[in-house]
């Protein structure tokens, strides 16, 4: 069995963003040699998701916007963990909703997809330098 | 190490369903000969989902309605993604509720289940022919 | 490849609760020998989760209200589940927020987890023994 881990780092400068990292999963399953096996990536950060879906701009503002009315940022007050000095109560909400990780099969050494499917970071508390890790094993 | 990959197949004629796959997975690791490893069952459509829960009609009309409530198909232009000539918008964000993927232990050649847990592929926006993905990796 | 399997085992005396079980999967990583692969932890029930999240009472508070909005346990008749005799038609829904399961990657003979990140049983309707499977497979 063979093995491969990959950070991915990011810093969105403002509080929200989805980025298509399936480019660099892929780079990095390159890399790894592994033709058949299973690939997680996941967020290494609790106010941030890595899921699949498709890569339309008006499909992200749905997102945006039902995640906020699920899970509104403001006021602040309204959540007991930002007691602690942060503001980001609604931001470890969204990532529930939207998810921590994805694993994917690796078949032919390729990643399994269906024709739409696309790897996203969800950022939902931004502002800093934060990671998402990528391991593969298989042969 | 082994691996075993298979689609399944599924043609929803309404919009919407919940169907029972667990059958079908057994198959695959049947199939498979693999005894001990990971089985990871995704939808490999955005609008679709995997997931595990009790096959019980009236818990299935229960989150028919709930997702409903938490992300209404109507009216359709309520989505910007439906400026794209589609009218799924709702589906991508229930997808997102239910999740894509599950993945299930495999013991001594067996889905290692709890006493209740079920296999299901949620369709959210059916009409056409859609696949899930069973990736089998072990020994 | 090599693995290893066990199970948790809870009793949480009321409906709701929310335990950090991240010593028990790391005892189980190191029982099994494994320094490079991938664990599994998911819930064996339905009505109940396992989440990565942080360690901090507020947030659980937060959690436990928000899903309370999403989700009412009553009154138990808005829920068609319920029907069959249980009550529990809300845990079933609450447990598809907060999802069945995760996945974590083993690096080096440990669990490969960014700075916060901890590893929750959710109960979403205790009041019995109920159970986590912890699978891992790797070398």
């Amino acid at each position: 069995m063979k093995s491969h881990r990959e950070e991915l780092w990011f810093h969105v400068p403002g509080r929200r963003a989805f980025i298509n990292i399936t480019p660099q999963v892929e780079a990095a399953l390159a890399a790894s040699g592994i033709r058949e096996g299973l690939c997680l990536v996941n967020a290494m950060h609790i106010t941030a998701s890595v899921f699949i879906n498709d890569d339309e701009p008006g499909l992200h503002h749905d997102y945006e916007a039902w995640l906020e009315h699920l899970a509104p940022h403001a006021p602040v007050d309204r959540y007991r963990h930002n007691r602690t000095g942060e503001d980001n109560g609604d931001a470890h909400l969204k990532r529930q909703v939207m998810g921590r990780e994805v694993v994917v099969a690796v078949t032919e050494g390729r990643l399994d997809f269906g024709p739409w499917e696309q790897i996203f970071y969800g950022e939902f508390d931004g502002g800093r330098r934060k990671r998402v890790l990528v391991k593969i094993i298989g042969e």
